[in-house]
């Protein structure tokens, strides 16, 4: 059987004290880069929109004020680390670009570009992972050896580290939650299912489903328009019921939430989810699992840039 | 962290040459024991009902006719390995007796009244994590390292190997896939949520919904009856749906379903599977998995005792 990538371990290895990595986060609506060193302090960073038609080229503008403000301090980043939304295919470092978030079929090379962009070796994981990463260097998973994360974002996605090791499954994709089917009755989601996660509870389907963004969507279900407190509700069910769903397949010791939707919620989301776990999880010990915010908030996928590159890009 | 137990390896280790072990798999409907040699020849069959009132004495009555024959055919085993239902204690080798298929809140010791009633050192595993060792060590797995096995029977439960280590999780509950919920609207689960894999698509859920046991549903939705139609075309969409989630989730490189219900609706069940993975599943790599059916069928949960017990038995 072959193995698109090694496991990843937690806790990670270190970069070398002093050392610095480059670090990019690609996501479905913003880039985010900036340098990070080896306890995970982040500096030089930027950020822009994702242009659907070219997230590669979002990346690489980015990525390039970032490189430049590092040179100009005097750093020398060990290489670059990028988190990009699933699905990749690892073997060749590219973006397959067929999800729902970022429409089209073909497969976007990501590691050539940035390598010959900034003549560093480069190393390509999913964001959640690295975030998962992140959270577990410096932050809410700190010590914990099974856990699951999860990003509520613009996309669902989550991470999954077992026994130590990020479950990587056959071809690096273990862990893409979102896609999980939880209302065989509920709207149609753009990889082909009905019902899925995201398309319920992903900021993407609130405001599919709103008619309008979904900050705006969380604004007037705050002040009790009802077809948005609606919309929320049925998110929020449709999270708990997943969640539950998702302690029982991996049964973690701790799940930690990230991503912007779920922190602009807040316990209206996390409150009922706790809440279904604690009563409805299969087995006693599954009912006492924490459901804890992440701690580093949307720096996670950046910060776990620093283990990512000491696990994979050192020699 | 704290873990339960030590991972199982796979391919898993073999018993010596010429040693036998007993072997016993206690489900929801069906007691099961054998002599299991280390090439997983099963030999002295007993089964009888599992008496949901004493689950623990329909285990020991059947293991005893086994162990019986065994000796007066001149076996001497080197232990007893316990497949059964979960969810499990396996800290205490007890069973949480909560499930909707054994009803009642308290924990049943199972490692000890075995023990004491053997005089044999003994192993205890959920018996879906013994039926993938039964099937990677002689049956659709041989030579896997990435697999998710599912059984759909009384009810539906699943192990996960990954990279040739079994998931336990944080606490050996991780796989109990038959209480992931995938329909928000769907009927009550014992488990406490709605909708969940097991109540609609297992052979309880099937029994439930069309008001007769499973193999009569079945029959009747054969011979064209419109509510019992009805009654396996939802079963067989939500184990449809409920496996792309799996891929996803798990990202396997094969996914082998066992069970009696499985086996009893053949192709008409995985057929509609394959073909939603085939369509469904996030990445392309997932999108490639074969779904095949269990090749050891009943067995598989005895033969696995074999790989069990000589990875946890042995010195």
């Amino acid at each position: 059987v072959p193995r698109a990538v090694k496991p990843l371990l937690v806790p990670p290895p270190a970069l070398p004290p002093g050392s610095t990595v480059l670090a990019a986060d690609l996501g479905a609506s913003n880039v985010r880069t900036a340098l990070v060193d080896a306890a995970g302090v982040i500096a030089h960073r930027y950020a822009t929109h994702t242009d659907p038609a070219d997230p590669v080229g979002s990346l690489l503008a980015c990525l390039r004020r970032t490189a430049d403000a590092a040179r100009t301090a005097g750093a020398g980043p060990v290489g670059v680390a990028v988190a990009a939304l699933g699905p990749l295919d690892l073997t060749v470092g590219a973006l397959e670009r067929e999800s729902t978030l970022l429409p089209g079929t073909e497969l976007v090379a990501i590691t050539g570009p940035v390598a010959a962009a900034t003549g560093l070796p480069v190393v390509l994981e999913r964001d959640t992972v690295v975030a998962a990463l992140g959270e577990a260097g410096y932050g809410a998973a700190r010590g914990v050896a099974d856990f699951l994360y999860l990003t509520v974002s613009t996309g669902i996605g989550g991470a999954v580290v077992c026994g130590g090791r990020v479950l990587t499954g056959a071809h690096g994709l273990a862990g893409e939650v979102g896609h999980f089917p939880v209302d065989l009755a509920g709207p149609a989601c753009g990889c082909g299912l009905t019902g899925c996660l995201e398309v319920l509870a992903a900021g993407s389907g609130i405001a599919a489903a709103g008619g309008q963004d979904a900050r705006a969507v969380t604004a007037a279900a705050a002040a009790g328009e009802p077809a948005a407190v609606a919309v929320l509700q049925r998110a929020r069910a449709a999270f708990a019921a997943a969640l539950v769903g998702l302690v029982n397949a991996y049964d973690p010791a701790l799940v930690v939430v990230g991503g912007s939707i779920a922190r602009g919620q807040g316990d209206l989301l996390l409150g009922p989810a706790r809440e279904a776990v604690r009563r409805h999880a299969y087995g006693r010990a599954a009912r006492s699992v924490p459901v804890v915010p992440a701690a580093l908030g949307d720096d996670a996928g950046l910060a776990g840039g620093a283990p990512l590159a000491a696990a994979r890009l050192q020699p």
